[in-house]
């Protein structure tokens, strides 16, 4: 899973991040965790905001833990029942120095789980962030009060290399072990005007 | 500027990112810019959507440069305009795969964002990221359209390590060298509801 096509040879770290389906069922070490929480902590953030927080479950709290697998969509609920780790992550929608709306804490909070998943591949986990959690839900369960918003969930765990079984297994294996895909700089990187390929971009 | 007192060991590329208000205006090569555009393909994102886009201008392209320059804040003007290379970002608002609007297409540019970032580091670069453009400008200028959206602007270059000249300078200065400070663990991990304070974060 660690190779990939890159065009020009970004970090380690970068080319070894994916997105696993599968993990094995197993405890990730406290000191890890508060490893990914801390390169998490030390992202960018308009004016410093760090507009992110997580609400965090261990798999040996199994009651917590079956908890926030409630909170997942239900396609999610059952590859990610199998990870170390899972969070759910919270906004703050207004700065903390002026109460102005923060336009970019979604933006921001995105740079801190990047931060956590590469963080997470150098101790030799992965991480395999979700948009489909149930967002009403988990305001109402976890008591997320008004002015911040959930967002996401994110697991993390030990990526499970063994030989799928059954189909349902094979098909996320499928999923997860493809080539990872990506479109091209020339797609991505204009110049003049957007959509025009910037020049030095080949 | 490396030293910063993480409480748990996080990637020296994590600890080294800063944000500089001095960059040496010097041009960026362009197989770094590459690398660092590189770093941002491969991020993380809903549905492998990718929703980011860069609009890019390099200090050599002196009017396309000041173009850009044009399209930031006022009080991001002076300090970016030094920078080596200046980028406007913006996403697509809906998945490409199902034309459904994309909750989190801020959320992943900020992933391809912190990926560029760190790469920049790696480089010998650093990066300074902005909130402050002019959103309806970009859109105007570049041509930006129905279904994307401008979002931030990036500055990569070389941070000025001379000594700061001059009142704003040396305020700046101030800004940038003082000590990175963020928010504990312990406050922004929780566990059983947000707010309360995972047991196992000390």
């Amino acid at each position: 899973m660690s190779v990939n096509a890159t065009e020009h040879p970004a970090l380690d770290v970068i080319q070894n991040r994916w997105s696993p389906y599968r993990f094995e069922p197993r405890v990730v070490e406290d000191e890890k965790i508060l490893t990914c929480l801390e390169a998490a902590r030390w992202a960018a953030s308009s004016f410093n905001d760090q507009p992110w927080s997580w609400i965090i479950a261990r798999r040996q709290d199994t009651v917590e833990f079956e908890r926030m697998v409630g909170c997942l969509m239900e396609p999610n609920r059952g590859w990610a029942g199998h990870a170390g780790v899972l969070i759910l992550t919270v906004t703050r929608n207004s700065f903390a120095y002026n109460k102005k709306p923060n336009r970019v804490a979604l933006h921001d909070l995105g740079q801190a789980a990047a931060q956590l998943a590469l963080q997470a591949t150098a101790l030799g986990l992965q991480v395999h962030q979700m948009a489909g959690v149930n967002l009403s839900l988990i305001r109402q369960e976890y008591g997320i009060p008004e002015g911040h918003e959930p967002q996401t969930g994110i697991a993390i765990g030990y990526p499970d290399s063994s030989d799928p079984v059954g189909e349902l297994a094979s098909e996320l294996h499928r999923r997860e072990t493809g080539p990872r895909q990506r479109r091209s700089l020339g797609e991505q990187v204009f110049g003049e005007k957007w959509g025009a390929q910037a020049e030095f971009v080949s």
